[in-house]
């Protein structure tokens, strides 16, 4: 089956020459697949095919500046395949209209950029698993989808079984909706593990190397093993400059950890260069989803970017900043931040699948959640296995949708079991003033997605009180719980 | 003038015969203006016509079941003046459809519904100030605007100066996203002081009597004198049932509180009445501006609205829920409190003034900051007189736009003032199981946007490791603090 994928295309039109594009076109080009490249900087597309010249290659690679003899280099196929690996937004579109006189029937393209989710399909991750194989979540028409669905099954990155992580998701659109809010996810993923980290550092003054080997531990074993941030995360902070760097020299010195020479500006959103992590939050707040994890992070990090400004600020603000902190049983403290990371890791995932849920539900897309976890095996920057293992045999084996994630037995349990060290870490980040922007969020959602009676109760008070919003009433047939529509009651706090 | 203003239109038709319309028509009466009165559903004209016999009115009214007749009425007036009160989005457009072969040139409509910033004129306000007279943002064309202005002026709510709290905002658009903005620093405001009564409630144990004491002394001095939702918390606090209840015969029964009858359920985006509160949330996301006091505020009443399944989910769950406290300073702790609420608001009310900044610049719209804040001193719900007492001057005096509200020194004073008030709040609402999703968020926000090195280095090394995102190098002259774009260096982490 595998080399009739291959035998079916033969030959892979790359558009977008990037870096993504290039990592793309390698990991097709060993896959079997002869590689056309193109792309509008044809600067870009010399250095691709030069750089493709310096490394073992088994295919004949071409690149293009004219795109009609791009397109013609793909017409010895059997049919003509495109990945676009480009920009966002209108470059997709503007190269659609140049090649689209050239293109027949049953020509496919896949769109591997990131879409606000009106194409067809995406891959979850970054450069480095462009290279080494994404998880893809491609949607889109599903006979087109089906047709390069066993080429996609050779490219996607393998789970711990072997098993490809992709499939189909569902029409046009929730293919990268679902990898947009992947991003969401990740903006919670990222936060809370930047916030642990700067907790060890900061507050327990540990050294890199100490960051690292805790790291490495939590992926070994436990409710964050082989969790890919964690992992990659352990890397980083054992990682000392050397002598010569690394191939661009870059991170060259005398020992000292190369983290050390990274500074805390998080630029995506300025330099406008990442759409899909903030694209979830705006998607979240529409649909009202509850959202804030991933928020609290997308927040953080928009914060973090304009350094000159913050500096400034802080000076005139004269806020402590975090310092190394006095604690006695810093085993205990640890493993208490492990399990809270992994507490926050749950509601940042809960809130992801409930925005997914809610939009297939809106968009009658029917997007099969067990599929959308299984895909998240790998190959993303989400991957957290313990979390699938437990999603996973319960979306596969519910009939009903689950829209709700607090209202899973397993899920529940484990917000339970640990909200007392999610509690006891934004207890002392906070008192060492810390940063714990998503560890705070998440212990507040998990208190007021399983509050009885929460402090609402006032503002729907006050909303009544100057906007006549109308409430229900406690102990009444019909009211309490009752739906979630408009009260039954209005009363005039002050006549109007 | 005033006279004039009446003369220039003598009546106003007004579209919508709902809550807002039917207040609204009653105080434009009252300023002498004759009224038409239509809406879409006849029998909402019949019952506020019913209603207007019933009430001394200096004025004739008139109701109206087909459109036509009723732009016809407006005919005998100098020039024809609508008011829309309806439901955002389509209703607005069908309605403009329907009359526009009537309209001749120099007709003036007031678009006073909430729109989507598409349209032209907003009140800050509920139905409460429709009566009393809300607070106004228009936008729209110039001309047009100060055609209406000397009305808009008469019905405008008052300052404790007597001057209207309405003033032109900028062209088309803007003033419709001035009085959005105002919307999501209320998810702000509402979530940081339902926070505080149900820590005084809940955690200290005090009765309904006791925190209405309490608030109507934070209303009557110091940085929380004369703020609406504080002002009127104190009555909704101190209200009880009385045997005949209100004019509706609500709020009935042999003492207790009215607010013991209210549920936890706020439902405004279940039900989608409400859009202006979200539309904040996902422009700030969209625009990069960090928000996330008000945020947390939206995304905690979104999760309040499905008490069915929250109380299911609480069962699962068995989180602690908030209870009496051993507090040994009670008085020095509300003290602290009053000055986190404060803390809290004037984060909300930045996130909120720097959105309208990045929006104004990104549109050209060049609204004036001065202009908001001083027609926000009354009529609407945000309502806060030290806040406006300490901007409106800082506005008015400089010639350069400000876009960072922490680089002001009256307002990064205040931050650094009030820290450890809002640190110690947010300690104890975690340790006691409180809910505190705006104020922990708002603690987070003074952290790090005044943090001089944020735990985001972290997520940028994550970053730059599987995305190749660059970063810049501490102590490096153009990198540090550098530009908020992308950085000089990428590190080869694990080669891809």
């Amino acid at each position: 089956m595998s080399e009739d994928a291959i035998q079916k295309f033969r030959r892979i039109g790359i558009v977008g020459a990037g870096n993504m594009g290039t990592e793309m076109a390698m990991a097709f080009s060993e896959m079997g697949l002869d590689v056309s490249l193109w792309d509008v900087n044809s600067r870009n597309v010399d250095e691709a095919i030069e750089m493709s010249k310096s490394i073992h290659k088994k295919r004949n690679w071409e690149g293009f500046h004219d795109v009609h003899d791009f397109v013609k280099s793909l017409e010895s196929a059997p049919r003509k395949l495109f990945m676009f690996s480009i920009t966002h937004g209108s470059p997709a579109d503007s190269v659609l209209e140049k090649i689209k006189d050239d293109l027949a029937e049953g020509d496919i393209i896949i769109d591997g950029g990131n879409e606000h989710f009106i194409a067809i399909l995406n891959g979850g991750s970054g450069y480095q698993a462009a290279r080494r194989g994404p998880s893809m979540t491609p949607g889109g028409e599903r006979k087109a989808v089906e047709e390069v669905l066993p080429l996609l099954e050779r490219y996607a990155a393998k789970d711990s079984n072997g098993n490809p992580c992709v499939g189909y998701i569902g029409p046009k659109g929730s293919g990268h909706y679902v990898k947009m809010v992947h991003n969401g996810i990740e903006n919670g993923f990222l936060s809370t593990l930047c916030e642990a980290w700067s907790i060890l550092r900061k507050s327990l003054d540990l050294s890199n190397d100490e960051v690292g080997k805790i790291f490495e531990r939590w992926n070994s074993e436990g409710e964050l093993k082989d969790t890919y941030l964690v992992q990659i995360g352990s890397e980083i902070c054992q990682r000392k400059k050397t002598p010569e760097g690394d191939a661009n020299h870059e991170g060259r010195g005398q020992g000292g950890y190369v983290l050390d020479d990274v500074l805390d500006k998080v630029v995506q959103d300025d330099d406008d260069s990442e759409g899909t992590l903030f694209w979830s939050i705006a998607e979240a707040a529409d649909r009202h989803v509850s959202f804030p994890t991933n928020a609290a992070g997308q927040f953080f990090r928009v914060a973090s970017g304009d350094r000159d400004q913050r500096l400034r600020a802080a000076h005139k603000m004269q806020i402590p900043q975090p310092a190394k902190a006095q604690i006695q049983h810093k085993d205990t403290f640890i493993e208490n931040l492990r399990r809270a990371v992994f507490a926050s890791f749950l509601c940042a995932y809960c809130q992801g699948l409930e925005l997914i849920a809610r939009a297939s539900k809106d968009e009658g897309w029917d997007v099969n959640l067990g599929t959308v976890v299984r895909i998240w095996r790998a190959g993303c920057i989400i991957k957290e296995e313990y979390i699938v293992d437990m999603l996973q045999p319960i979306f596969t084996s519910t009939t009903e949708p689950i829209t709700n994630m607090k209202l899973i037995d397993e899920v529940s349990a484990e917000l339970h079991k640990h909200y007392q060290a999610l509690q006891e870490i934004v207890l002392r980040g906070v008192e060492w003033h810390a940063y714990v922007p998503s560890l705070s969020a998440s212990l507040e959602y998990i208190k007021y997605t399983g509050g009885t009676m929460l402090a609402t109760q006032f503002m729907e008070a006050e909303m009544d009180f100057f906007g006549a919003h109308n409430f229900d009433r406690p102990g009444v047939p019909g009211e309490d719980p009752g739906k979630a529509k408009k009260g039954s009651h209005h009363y005039e706090w002050r006549p109007a």
